[in-house]
């Protein structure tokens, strides 16, 4: 395992063998550069009319990406967001005294007493923020002449302007979750009319791994394409972790807090109390947290027909709410104090994540009466949240069969009144162990092409032990693949160019073209160098590759047709 | 790379470790036994009020899972099926001079002149052959009382019957590719009402590998799972290495015949005829060659539209046929010679895998003219085959974005009059190099839960190269999770009742159990067993896994809660 000091001095991402280059475009209502890694092709490829001798990539690696930034992991990524002039969020210094950090941070800051600074707020007065802008430049990728000229199956498209970036937050079917105590970050939106996101977690559970380990494990997911990164930390040193992960993150990271409370309780579910809760959210909040996963939506009346299940409840934050109130006799804390919660979140601009403790862990559970009971539940506190002005998501399964998923989403949108869909997997099977990356991006893809906005990337190492560097990668890029097939089906212009752009390059032999359209540029060059050495092939620029050999590709042979 | 000599006999499948015991099932018409793998689990699991201490794995592997058999790869397997009496097929010596072979095998045989043969020849008569008794028994895996008591939302099941097993073949919605020349091969069936298959393709093209490795590599992919074998050999040696993977093989083994047949053109399409394209059929045909892909369908009127797309022709077999076409002006041989083809077919029980040779090679070229204008004919050769009691499936594509794939099985079925639907992939996005395996697992899940009957696999190494042992293992294991996935939707009670004691097996931390009813237990005793390592722990059965460590285990708590 690299030192994590040594990466991040060291950036190797997307760079002169990949032909990109890092650019940043400027906002037009605001001080703000969005960075994105344009790949230079090598040639000029005609689509539609249009010429394309680049393509820029949605880049999550933040300045990670940027050869011409070094960053020091003690003092952390530039506070980018702080030069982002946008007077009407009001702060003032937050006073919750967290413990020490290594890293030398600003000072934590929190909404001036009654006044709002959530996203959510501003979308509905109808002000435009300039994390807004950021993400319709950011989705858009530069492509705004391509998309307007776009069409499949009679459906057209349009540019993503900020107005509807903000529309979309207004209505509560988008989020942008950006706490303002993560000035690092690079702002993203999670909604199903945007691109499909995908999250990576990191976390160093009791038997495993080091701080600089997770740092680096962060930084390594946001390189393959993770959008968000949720540090499940359970060990020790949970707030210096954290710490470091988010002084170092470009991308918005979530966190369970009650893994850390129940820490804070001696690992005793039955000695969580609200206090000690309350305090570790500011705790977080003060970190700068930016969503944060909240089981509040499981009842004592649900607990019943949990108990019912073949594999009860396999939500870890769940099976910690249920054990506390079978043993008080009492509500769901998270579910009583829920408002109270929100007041915390409105003030940092945290999102919530509403956590599905009920989430089936087998296909038999699946869509039974304690996770839909559930579900009704977290619409109603979606209610809530949005009175408050937090931005709300709704976690979803699981282990759901491919013909019980449509309605996991049909339920979803329609309890939850069109927040934004985040669920994990669903695992079509439950006998992929081993595989579960594949399991999970089958039943991804498929409820994101439903309208499901973030996918929790799964591993090959689920149900099994803590994934290590290679996991992280597989599955990251398992997901990206469940993604990108789940934009294509809902028509998003920017990724039916990428494939045309793929497919053109294929069918003209453009083999580098290939390597850095492909999701692993680093592993699609390899292998096709390796394959072309193990055959004793010499060939810079080949037009066939080892799968069918030099007389047998029917691509060379439907050219020789055509010319 | 192991020697396939050396791996033969010594075979390492599912043995002790794995707690399995080969078992034969005899049957009850005729003197067949349907070898299993019969799992043994560490304790008894109530389902449904039935107990179960074992699962009978439907097993691939043939005899190289029976430690009592010892296989000389020179001699081949036992000729099982010759000792099945069944006089109503006829057949005489076939006596077309083929190449001259290293494994001593019977001499060939054929239908006696006027004789009907093949499975749909008796199917239709009423009559029951050895081979359907045989598939019946297979797919119920001796859990007929499990399959009777089985019912998921309001759907009951029975146990499949010969009859059964006889009426789809009857109707055209199911075949058994069993070449009478194959006598080494454990019968199966392709057919939507029945278990999704899996094929795995092999073929040493002309740059790397060796007959051995061939040979290895199809007795490989049967280890975990593939349900047939395509060679797809292109280079020298090709008669031989077919003759050693035939004699070897417990699966079907199906082929392109047009390989060989360019090959003896010296490669040029201009030079193909139908005498040589012929008299490759019968050289085939003798050495037991089970089903072969035809690209009879591709017309001289798909050809303008087929030079209109972005990737033109990637079928290998329909860019050959498509460059002779354009050269002698004619219309594809294999088309106006199809009856031929069918009376050399009904001969020796060869089914036929209509070939699509205009699958769409990019997203942008799914569903198009070329491709449904293909598919239109060949729903109508299917009907040449049926009149003479060939057996049919029909090939599927390719690129299909993920909305678009519906449509594909819903004019297949149409089209094809309900012939079995066998498809690669569908890929669901062109961009996923290097992982195309995940990627043909999305689609081929999807299309699978429509009613595809077959999927053939895409290894890690699409689009780059030729797989190796590895590709072959997680192409295979990507699309058993794919297929079985598929039985799940559509309420398979033994792909059922395999995850339900899976998932009670992982509620109640019985490791081994869970290895074993994984679909790659190797792997996944591994992987498990490295990461209790990595983290300083030695328990034998920990009631835990290092994902969330001993103190955050949502089952543990959740039993804690339950008792």
């Amino acid at each position: 395992m690299t030192n994590a000091t040594e990466k991040i001095h060291c950036p190797e991402h997307r760079t002169e063998e990949l032909m990109t280059a890092k650019t940043y475009i400027k906002g037009t209502l605001f001080p703000i550069e969005v960075g994105m890694t344009t790949l230079k092709l090598s040639k000029s490829y005609t689509c539609k009319g249009q010429e394309f001798s680049s393509f820029p990539l949605y880049d999550t690696s933040g300045p990670y990406s940027d050869p011409s930034v070094t960053i020091d992991p003690e003092v952390g990524l530039p506070p980018i967001r702080d030069t982002w002039a946008f007077p009407e969020r009001e702060s003032v210094p937050s006073t919750f005294s967290g413990a020490a950090t290594t890293i030398p941070s600003r000072a934590p800051r929190k909404a001036r007493e009654g006044s709002g600074i959530t996203q959510l707020f501003f979308a509905r007065k109808g002000i435009i923020t300039p994390e807004m802008e950021y993400v319709a430049i950011r989705e858009n990728q530069q492509l705004e002449g391509w998309i307007s000229s776009f069409s499949r199956g009679g459906a057209t498209a349009t540019p993503i302007t900020p107005e509807f970036v903000r529309n979309e937050i207004a209505e509560g079917r988008a989020i942008i979750p950006a706490n303002i105590n993560h000035p690092e970050l690079e702002p993203m939106i999670i909604g199903r009319k945007f691109r499909v996101k995908i999250n990576s977690n990191i976390g160093n559970s009791a038997l495993g791994s080091s701080i600089q380990e997770e740092v680096e494990k962060a930084i390594w997911s946001c390189r393959w394409g993770a959008d968000t990164v949720m540090d499940l930390s359970t060990g020790k040193d949970i707030h210096k972790t954290r710490e470091w992960i988010l002084r170092n993150s470009p991308v918005p990271i979530g966190t369970v807090p009650i893994y850390q409370a129940l820490e804070k309780a001696g690992g005793q579910a039955e000695n969580l109390t609200w206090e000690l809760y309350r305090d570790t959210l500011i705790e977080q909040a003060e970190q700068g947290v930016d969503y944060f996963t909240i089981h509040a939506g499981i009842l004592q009346e649900h607990l019943p027909f949990a108990e019912k299940r073949l594999t009860g409840i396999v939500s870890r934050g769940g099976s910690i709410m249920a054990k506390w109130c079978k043993f008080h006799k009492q509500e769901n804390f998270l579910y009583t104090r829920f408002e109270d919660i929100c007041q915390i979140l409105q003030a940092y601009d945290i999102a919530v994540s509403l956590g599905d403790a009920l989430r089936p862990g087998s296909i038999l559970d699946a869509n039974d009466e304690a996770q839909f009971g559930e579900l009704k539940v977290l619409g109603e506190l979606t209610k809530v949240a949005w009175k408050q002005d937090v931005q709300v998501m709704i976690e979803g399964p699981g282990h759901v069969a491919l013909h019980m998923i449509e309605e996991n989403m049909q339920k979803q949108l329609e309890y939850c009144h069109e927040a934004p869909f985040y669920t994990l997997g669903p695992l079509t099977t439950d006998i992929a162990a081993g595989y579960d990356h594949i399991n999970s991006a089958i039943g991804g893809a498929l409820i994101a092409s439903y309208g499901c906005s973030m996918l929790c990337y799964v591993t090959p190492k689920e149900h099994l032990g803590l994934p290590d560097r290679n996991d992280v990668r597989e599955g990251v890029i398992a997901h990206k693949v469940a993604a990108h097939a789940a934009d294509l089906a809902k028509g998003n212009p920017v990724a039916w160019l990428r494939d045309e752009l793929m497919s053109r390059a294929r069918y003209s032999f453009a083999w580098e073209d290939q390597f850095n359209l492909s999701l692993d540029p680093e592993k699609t060059r390899a292998v096709h160098s390796e394959s072309m050495a193990l055959s004793g092939h010499t060939e810079k620029n080949p037009d066939f590759c080892t799968m069918c050999g030099p007389d047998f590709c029917s691509m060379k042979k439907m050219r020789s047709i055509e010319s």
